[in-house]
């Protein structure tokens, strides 16, 4: 049962997601994330609790939904016409955005919702960032490493980093990974 | 502020975290993990809820330090006479623990935790255990990649791949990551 997938925009459920997202952020924003509770929020958004607990479950859940929101990339990576700048400028930006704090808060909520869903939309979300990189220096002849091996030799361990050994996060970190990462090729 | 560090061993303060904990344990094991509430757990334990919220701020933090606690390793790694062999065999039991249905839930809760000391603590685990390989392997005259290196290569892949992505862990990924990381040296 993926109820997310159900929605449709301008829908009844389209309009419910909306003002709870909203609400999600006016009541962090105001009280804290603390202070959240499915009632609090429901009664923000002008729904019932029930609605909120038939759709997501339970707080956890929704903040991953939230989370995963806010952590959804807003612009295709820019090009700067090779495939070493093009990942070198995208990993230091990743680092600069997950390792805020901000960021870490997001990437620890995606990752606690009770279903996996949310953190598969995150490393999606990065995944398809990387294939519009490769794509395009592809276009140009260069060769390209995989997805997964830029999955496994990037944004595996800048997210590590994030998640449980938050020190020595840095944009020369994220281009010596992306160095690695080409030696290999 | 590390009320866990200011725990004597055998004091009121240490008797208080192992009935916390036990009561988290046999809890779960009765009514399942939506059914925790830090009041239930106190009154299992024997304690008030403000002896927990004092302790652990909140039921995630608690849950986050019996996570950890059940993610230490009981045991040194493994000794087959080999840097890779060692590193080989330490790999494959680490997905095979941490992708169990089990050890997922034990690493989100690790990372879930508002503190950022749960997740760090598993981080070192892993980092002890790479360290004494590491160190037996240099004691027979081996190269030996460093443990920052191997957390980057080996173990941050595997566990992005259990938060974030879930499909193709296998003993076979854990090796090719050991392989990738050796070929580096």
């Amino acid at each position: 049962m993926t109820p997310r997938a159900e929605a449709r925009p301008g829908g009844r459920s389209a309009r419910v997601q909306q003002s709870v997202y909203q609400a999600v952020q006016e009541l962090e924003a105001e009280r804290g994330r603390a202070a959240l509770t499915v009632p609090l929020i429901a009664a923000r958004a002008g729904v019932t609790p029930s609605t909120v607990y038939r759709r997501w479950g339970d707080l956890q859940e929704l903040l991953s939904d939230v989370a995963v929101l806010r952590l959804r990339p807003d612009a295709p990576p820019a090009d700067h016409g090779s495939l070493r700048e093009d990942l070198e400028a995208w990993a230091e930006q990743f680092v600069e955005e997950m390792a805020a704090p901000a960021g870490r808060t997001y990437v620890r909520d995606a990752v606690a919702g009770g279903s996996a869903l949310g953190a598969a939309r995150c490393s999606d979300y990065a995944a398809d960032q990387l294939k519009t990189i490769g794509a395009r220096a592809a276009g140009r002849g260069e060769a390209v490493p995989g997805v997964e091996a830029l999955l496994d030799g990037v944004v595996a361990p800048i997210m590590y980093r994030i998640l449980f050994r938050p020190d020595g996060l840095s944009a020369e970190y994220a281009r010596r990974l992306v160095g690695s990462a080409l030696d290999r090729l």
